[in-house]
């Protein structure tokens, strides 16, 4: 892994000429230029980047040929990629291409850009709240780690509160594969599902819609480079196979997933939708927030060799702050704010993103541009920073007051949940992700088909 | 899920005038017609129907408009889905398209086609062994289920023999998400994983090649028209999507699995590789062979509701005798034939292919065209009808011996394992899945890093 390289496009005091992008609260300033895909009113999906409350709509631009970058003879792949409808030729391309993209942006939205490229890019440019953000790749494959101690800790002690982490865990980055198909845009409803449940031991299991619906705070890793199958990935060359993280929220039915999940992992529990926030922001944009790996203890295992590299273990980490944010129907009636349920550090995961790739890779499994590897719920070991309802109202028995008078032990129908990201830290502009949302609505009737 | 309904297609004494499809022993005589993906030498990739020894290239039979039904105006999209690259767009089109599909292939391959035809399609057919074989549509996302209770009977009572069924078995199509990226076709190398292992319970584990790779003889189910995301399938509504069934191995390291699979399932063990085999025998083409459900015992509980349907009961399951043959290195350097590992018949399935669709969409979960739903394990309750190693050698406690006085435990390097599955009963003319093959190559030298 190489250290952080800080150049021209992390400096602080850049500015862009446009202006809501200054604004000290944007999460997307010019130092960030996180892409994702977008439809602009009554128009086709398309590659865009966020700077302040606008996208610049980057198939306009390649058509434009606005930045010099574009019209270079060696980069009509790069061209190319940008005209698509999702990430994954972008992605492909390497991480070269990648930071040579963001740099050439980055000079375009400067002001410092010449007059003219700001004309021309002017016309580019789409007001955020107008458009409507798609999943930025077509995901090929979504992997689900747990890669947090403190959630898996959490968990484990409700379950076995006398041995709540399994011998595995802090040999095995876990993670299970996930549902690609149901993955849904920041936005989309979330529909609770019905399935198999079993509340008394003795009694045979009903079906009916889930009344343990969960959100999970996660942080997604979009793969850039891919591997060919049956060639590992070193963890030494894992960070080039980063393109960058997103939020993720990994819905999830927890009386579904009590019952089904022994011998095979969940299943349906995780399947009827995940939620992937618009913005992927780039490894670039994140180089000023890259931290050490999680300190391990005295008593804790190294990283066996395939996934330790000294680099990873200084600097493999993200400071990135993830909250939680609620909203039920009666709040939004009431005009309630919304409260916020969790805050937690991404620097607390007991596992680094370039350790899941490696792990991920190690059996020679083939990662594929724009494939999506989510942490697993992000939890810190305050209760405040607990990433999950179940953990936060501690599987039911602490109930979460809301400030209407309602309580929460799981979600009810009408709730709405937003997570939200950011990195800041002193000498550095802040940069955010957005926000990744969904509205929990009501089961279907009946024995679950739609009327 | 309608009654069976055989036509001329099925006819036991129907005849091609491709002759070898007329021969007794052919997996793929004119009454079955399977669809796949092929390359000629130095052609691109086509859906093809294999014919006797022949691949009719349906690519060009479209561009040929050599059968007259694909001229109709009214099967454009037909047309359109016949001259794709991958099965996607023709198991989207649903169960009406492909039943009128094949039975134009029928009449433009049967003995009674007109002579202008014969001629015609005689300069489409590809010799079958000059051909190289794909998988059959891009699969969107892969689900192993679990539906043999013989093998989950033998699987636990290894590792729990006082309580080798879970609780959940009888109630819950258990299954998980499984990896598309390392989907293979039929004649791939497989490549031995190395990843984590321990064998003792007190030392730390150790990371190297798998010593315990598996082979499981599978049946996987293509799925035909999908369902919108949040829109359960009814059980009575399933059969309308599957398109088909086609053979799989999953292949498994049994000693990654051991160490990596709780809580959340397989994951490194079991994404290594798949093979599926090259042809997919439609849902018609199966008609002649369909068959009761397992019959529970009187102590077993019914389906759930949403699982049930007597229709599905009395005709839902497939009667398919499955092998797996074996071949060590030695063995062919010796001139000694494979020998039959097991054989086993899938209606010994728990749940049937209808059932596992209701389950799969029964929380919402979108089934695309094209994704693949396998069966996983299929075992009797008999010695030489257990489906994989782990089962025939009992953990590695009975070892399997081969003609040349070599024993396997598990596979070696150089195991080449072939499955085939057929259809058969009187009065019906037998029909078969073609096979199913891989061979088992040397793990990556090093740390896992291809040199």
């Amino acid at each position: 892994m190489p250290p952080a390289q800080l150049d021209r496009t992390h400096a602080a005091d850049a500015r862009s000429w446009v202006e809501s992008a200054n604004d000290a609260a944007s999460d997307f300033p010019i130092q960030n230029l996180p892409f994702g895909v977008f439809r602009p009113r009554g128009g086709d999906a398309r590659i865009g980047v966020a700077i302040g409350d606008r996208v610049l709509d980057l198939r306009a631009v390649v058509g434009s040929c606005a930045i010099e970058f574009f019209m270079k003879p060696e980069s009509e792949a790069l061209g190319a990629a940008c005209g698509a409808d999702a990430l994954n030729s972008l992605m492909a391309l390497g991480s070269e291409s990648a930071h040579a993209l963001r740099v050439a942006i980055f000079d375009a939205l400067s002001t410092d850009a010449p007059q003219a490229v700001q004309s021309a890019l002017s016309d580019s440019l789409h007001p955020i709240g107008e458009v409507e953000l798609l999943v930025p790749s077509r995901v090929g494959d979504y992997t689900d780690f747990y890669a947090s101690i403190h959630h898996a800790t959490n968990v484990g002690s409700m379950f076995r509160p006398d041995n709540p982490l399994l011998p595995n865990y802090k040999y095995v980055p876990i993670g299970y594969h996930g549902r690609a198909s149901s993955i849904v845009p920041s936005g989309s409803p979330v529909r609770r599902p019905h399935g198999q449940t079993r509340d008394d031991a003795s009694a045979p299991p009903s079906f009916g819609p889930s009344k343990r619906m969960d959100y999970e705070l996660e942080v997604g890793i979009f793969v850039g480079k891919g591997n060919p199958l049956g060639d590992p990935i070193p963890i030494g060359e894992a960070w080039e196979h980063i393109f960058g993280l997103a939020l993720v929220n990994d819905w999830s039915a927890r009386d579904l997933q009590a019952w089904e999940y022994q011998p095979l992992g969940p299943f349906l529990a995780k399947n009827f939708a995940t939620t992937v926030g618009g913005w992927v922001v780039t490894r670039d944009a994140l180089a000023p927030f890259r931290a050490p790996a999680f300190a391990r203890g005295d008593d804790d295992p190294a990283p066996l060799p395939y996934l330790s590299d000294s680099a990873d273990q200084s600097a493999g980490g993200f400071a990135v702050t993830l909250e939680v944010w609620l909203s039920s129907d009666r709040m939004r009636a009431e005009g309630a704010k919304p409260v916020r349920l969790s805050r937690a550090s991404f620097t607390g995961m007991y596992w680094t993103p370039a350790q899941l790739i490696a792990h991920h890779a190690s059996s020679g499994c083939n990662l594929r541009p724009g494939d999506l590897l989510a942490s697993g719920t992000v939890s810190g070991p305050a209760k405040d920073e607990r990433g999950c309802m179940l953990e936060l109202a501690w599987r039911g028995t602490e109930p979460v007051a809301l400030p209407t008078g309602e309580t929460r032990r799981f979600l009810e129908d009408g709730d709405e949940v937003v997570l939200r990201g950011y990195c800041e830290r002193p000498g550095a502009r802040r940069i955010g992700f957005g926000e990744c949302r969904g509205i929990v609505t009501s089961a279907p009737p009946g024995s679950g088909r739609r009327p």
